[in-house]
C-alpha cells in the first residue's frame, strides 16, 4: 500500500492539470479524487510503459517517466484517499 | 452532449465490472461515477481505437467495439451524471 503523505509531496506536479483537490475544471482530464488505488497505480504504470497513446498520453508519459514504483504507489494512495 | 437516459440502457453491459452505481468493489477497475464526461468519452474512444493496451484493455475493446459514437457519448453522460 502506498503512503498518501509521501504521495502528496510528489503530487505537486499533478496539481496543474488534476487540481489541488483532485477534481479538474478541464473536462478532458480525469478527476482522480477517490479513484481506486490499484486502478490509479495501473494507469500510471500504463503511461510509464507506453501502453497508452493519444490524447494527453505523451504528456503523462513525460511526467511519469521520472517516477519510481514507490512514488507511483504513494501518488495512487494519495489521490485514492481524497474525497471524490 | 450525450443523453444520460439513453446511456443508462447501454450501461447494462458495464455494470458487471463498474457496478450498478458506477463504483466498483474490484480496486483494479476505475470508479466511473461523477467522472468528467469528456474524459469518459475520450477513454472509451481510446479503447475503441486500440490506443490502450495492457490490463483489461482488450476486454474493454471488445465491449466498446460494438458501440457507436452516439452510444459512447450517452454512456459518458450517464456515468458523469452519477454521484461519485
Amino acid at each position: 500500500k502506498g503512503d498518501a503523505a509521501a504521495g502528496e509531496l510528489k503530487a505537486m506536479m499533478c496539481v496543474a492539470c488534476h487540481g489541488a483537490t483532485g477534481k479538474v475544471s478541464v473536462p478532458m482530464y480525469p478527476n482522480l479524487a477517490g479513484q481506486n488505488e490499484a486502478y490509479l497505480e495501473h494507469s500510471l504504470k500504463a503511461y510509464k510503459k507506453g501502453e497508452r497513446s493519444g490524447g494527453q498520453a505523451e504528456v503523462m508519459k513525460a511526467y511519469v517517466s521520472g517516477l519510481s514504483n514507490e512514488d507511483i504507489s504513494n501518488l495512487a494512495a494519495y489521490y485514492a484517499s481524497m474525497k471524490p
